[in-house]
């Protein structure tokens, strides 16, 4: 069973793209992906493709027009998780012998459909009367506040760390710092989350070029090391321990030979603040509970003791179009790895972590959660 | 890189199902093939849910109550095709080690929704135009007549092939045989496509369990011999040539290392009765042309000098709830092949062949074309 190399990434801007088609996007971000892997479109096998709400067969309409129409492609939803779950695909269809070298996308075009707002209110009962996801994510933040003296400014610290990782990605969404002041000075959303602890809905592509590794012909190629899905447990037997993300974590490490200890760089889901500080815990970068004072001493932010968490700036000052959102944390690693991050570069990248939580499911503790862990070769 | 065995198959009755949930039909579908297979439901780990017009999420909320909540699950979506190309994400990540034993779903509740109209004809000017899945169908029939001889009659006779095949399944949902002439005779849909050419809309949910050849332990397992995928090729380069199914098939027959003499009997696509007519040739069971007069002599009944194909009634008979389609299909070979199909049985049967066609995408042939072959162990 041969391993599998990323050798090509691309993306679009993530932001509020007036008129933007799903097929515009995509083709940009794969002729991006396409030009930096420097292959044929037609040397592709397979193509993966993750998206939340748009059509029915998405990825065979936006590839209709492109030289990949005929290639085997398949169409994978796991909420925010889905292209980090179509990239799993991508990833076993190579390892099976299915194919050589796959297209993995993710797409969403989000700010023009719903009036704006998720329709998730209006999905079942439990977030008809109340329990939305940032309601879910603020009662997991007050257990933690509970358990551990963490502070809303310590949420906030995730958000100006992010913000000002944001300034540094031209693809983001915000292209401005903020302070703790300002983040808590912010509207409240559901106590102790406020709006700028909130990703933005945002529309956009990411894709990635992904091959068996006799086909890896040069350093800039990083290596899938290890990666592994798994669906939210039982709220009811789990509470607000986000088993989950620990578990599905523990066997992408077991898989790729690396602990966190190895680890030099994350991009983890920020849907909401408290999301990604509970995961500097359950990924083991943080002690249980200490979670808020260490993101508060900036050892997260660039240029920290690290890991340095989300130096795209993460969903909160990248943003968030669903489907596009794993694809597009894949593009931060391997940028990272290659060492051609610029202005944002973390120092001696050799290990990255690529963490997608997936919405919610009411009885469960999130819908899925995808980890990648990538590696120089 | 292992082969992969099915070991154990369950579906529901297909049928217009007032108030079904998907939830329920999964739960019923997954109990049958667990309990076919023989195994804990903890046992099995991960699943693949193939579903077109449910919720985001369907496979995390329909697998919420079950013990396979935090399980990896995958939702994907190809159309008609979805849970066939499931299978195919199931079949590779057994192949790459990701997986030793997993769950393959399909599941569509169809007739409660839209009014019973399938939203088609609004999703894109062609199909607003009157291109819509039938009227596809029908120029491609006139085009076989025109070329071929092709008679109206021979396209009736596949319906009433499959309607008598359909009597001796009990999970079909139409029970009863027709004749050619009532064939004719029902209302026209498209020329020369009539209403009892075209399948019933349907719900119900099918289901599969897939495992590691070194997880066998029983006779009764069947080889998944070879399993292939396509999109449509571009509609403009191809005509009328069905090329996407002919390729398809060609690839899943290599890799199975059989040629189409060596099938026994196949489930393929009779959306509408001409697609099935059309699958005998691209499938290579018919010379070119020759569909009408070997469809009409009887070769493809149960019975006949064969293959026999759609033994289990097709979609025509059993009825076509999308997402489920696939599944049921291999429901219906591994049921053959173990020699457990009672009244309908073909005789001697060790290779067969499920062929899923999904849905339509403007330019292009189809959106998605899945061919599995399977053999007696």
């Amino acid at each position: 069973v041969t391993d599998v190399f990323v050798t090509g990434v691309g993306m679009t801007h993530f932001a509020k793209l007036e008129g933007a088609s799903e097929a515009a996007l995509v083709q940009e971000a794969v002729a991006l992906a396409i030009e930096d892997a420097a292959v044929e479109p037609e040397s592709i096998d397979a193509v993966f493709l993750g998206n939340v709400f748009g059509a029915g067969g998405l990825g065979q309409i936006v590839m209709a027009a492109s030289p990949l129409a005929g290639k085997p492609i398949t169409n994978v939803e796991n909420a925010c998780a889905s292209s980090s779950s179509a990239m799993l695909e991508g990833i076993a269809w190579i390892k099976a012998g299915f194919a050589r070298r796959v297209l993995v996308i993710g797409v969403e075009v989000l700010t023009g459909r719903f009036g704006g707002l998720l329709p998730i209110a209006a999905a079942d009962p439990y977030s008809r009367q109340g329990m939305t996801l940032p309601a879910l994510y603020a009662l997991k933040a007050r257990d933690h506040m509970e358990k551990y003296g963490t502070t809303p400014e310590q949420f906030a610290a995730v958000a100006v760390k992010n913000r000002r990782h944001g300034t540094l990605n031209p693809n983001a969404r915000f292209q401005t710092t903020t302070t703790v002041e300002e983040v808590l000075a912010s509207r409240l959303i559901a106590d102790p989350i406020t709006m700028l602890q909130c990703c933005p809905n945002s529309d956009g592509a990411a894709a990635a070029v992904l091959v068996a590794e006799d086909l890896v012909t040069d350093s800039r190629a990083v290596r899938v090391a290890g990666s592994a899905l798994g669906s939210g447990k039982r709220r009811a037997e789990i509470g607000w321990d986000e088993a989950t993300l620990r578990d599905t974590a523990r066997q992408a490490y077991g898989r790729a030979g690396v602990t966190a200890a190895d680890v030099n760089l994350a991009e983890v889901h920020d849907a909401f603040a408290p999301g990604e500080l509970f995961a500097y815990e359950r990924l083991g970068f943080s002690e249980p509970g200490k979670g808020g004072p260490d993101v508060e001493s900036g050892r997260f932010t660039l240029g920290g003791s690290g890991p340095t968490v989300n130096s795209s700036g993460g969903l909160i000052a990248r943003g968030h179009p669903l489907g596009a959102t794993g694809i597009a944390q894949v593009h931060e690693i391997v940028t990272q790895l290659r060492g051609e991050a610029g202005d944002r570069q973390v120092a001696g990248a050799q290990v990255g972590v690529a963490v997608t939580m997936g919405g919610s499911v009411p009885q469960l503790e999130t819908n899925a959660c995808a980890v990648h862990v990538l590696t120089t070769r």
